[in-house]
């Protein structure tokens, strides 16, 4: 049986899981599912108690949360599979995969969210906190520049889970700022290239040729 | 060789990852690692370029982010021993462990830091931000309540380390909280009983059993 993986192409948390699923070959039916859906009392029962999406429903079984979405479905993939694992082929791999998802959702995301949240949505940013933000940004970045100077991809010298749910965040957020905040990526070169090479590939352009259905215009700066 | 954990035991992040070696009979030698060590050169290029604690180090494979550490443990210790998984004895089940504990990193935690900070270190509190973290809080407790009125631990019938992150952390929240924010989880039966059951535990029991070496006449409340 197919899987319903339930949410809409804008969030990128869906996208993440959606990644996935194209690096993997797996098969999964989009149920678009607006915000409005997510918050019912169906919703929350049947798949989310949370009510926020993305949420999946495999069968009998059903799962939230984009990162565990993800890596049950690598698990899938690998269990069904021979090549390359999103998840790392060792131990020791798969420890460095898990170091650097935590360090996206613990240490990256937070400052990203904070400066786009307020270019973007807010008709007064609050400067201070942009500032801080991009200060805490700038470092963090310095530490994957170096990473990435080291490696070819954020874990290691292979493509990985990890790789997906950064590089899947930044495109939201290079969307959604402005050239001072963007530059933080475009400058560095080697955290540069990664992006570049991580949206060359053929399931991130799957991705960006899914038809637009969003309507951004509550969005200021659009 | 035996691993060297990184870290001081005040802090609920090392103590998930000490749990998690008794738990699973882990041998393992804490390096006492106050806050101005994990800030060096030495120790960011050894073994954590973030500068935090906990970090391992085992053999000559380093590793950080606590929730990362444990889950390495967890594997290495399924790959040596018969027994029951931390990390779930099924695709399914560590799918669910999965969820949980991306619940207890991105959901749980934030409302539960915000609300204990502003309590505890602020010599006046922002009240507002107080009483918005609580209602979060109570909004996430009451699914917590939901979840654990059907399952006896938090990701499904088994112990796993989404309850050693959750409860951790719950932990040190009791410790610096008032008794209005402790009402949260002791008014609700199910998750009381849950976190007593983890407490009981011989492996916690270790832990709290550690001498406190901390100063804690900092915190204002103390």
């Amino acid at each position: 049986m197919t899987m319903k993986l339930y949410g809409v192409m804008r969030s990128p948390f869906v996208q993440s899981v959606v990644f996935t699923c194209y690096e993997t070959d797996t098969e999964f039916e989009l149920i678009p599912t607006e915000n409005v859906v997510v918050r019912t009392p169906e919703f929350k029962a049947k798949l989310n108690p949370f009510g926020t999406m993305p949420a999946l429903e495999d069968g009998d079984f059903t799962l939230f949360e984009s990162r565990a979405i993800s890596r049950y479905i690598a698990s899938k993939a690998d269990a069904q599979r021979a090549g390359n694992s999103l998840l790392g082929s060792t131990i020791e791999e798969q420890a460095l995969v898990n170091v650097w998802i935590d360090v996206e959702a613990q240490t990256f995301f937070p400052p990203m969210k904070d400066a786009a949240i307020e270019w973007t949505y807010k008709l007064v940013p609050d400067a201070a906190l942009v500032k801080s933000s991009l200060e805490k940004l700038g470092k963090i970045l310095d530490i994957y520049e170096d990473q990435l100077t080291k490696h070819k991809y954020i874990a290691g010298d292979f493509f990985s889970l990890a790789d997906i749910f950064n590089a899947t965040l930044v495109y939201f957020y290079m969307r959604f700022s402005n050239p001072e905040q963007q530059g933080e990526f475009t400058n560095r070169p080697h955290v540069h290239a990664w992006l570049q090479s991580i949206y060359a590939r053929p399931a991130w352009q799957k991705i960006i040729a899914i038809p637009e259905t969003t309507d951004w215009s509550f969005l200021k700066k659009t």
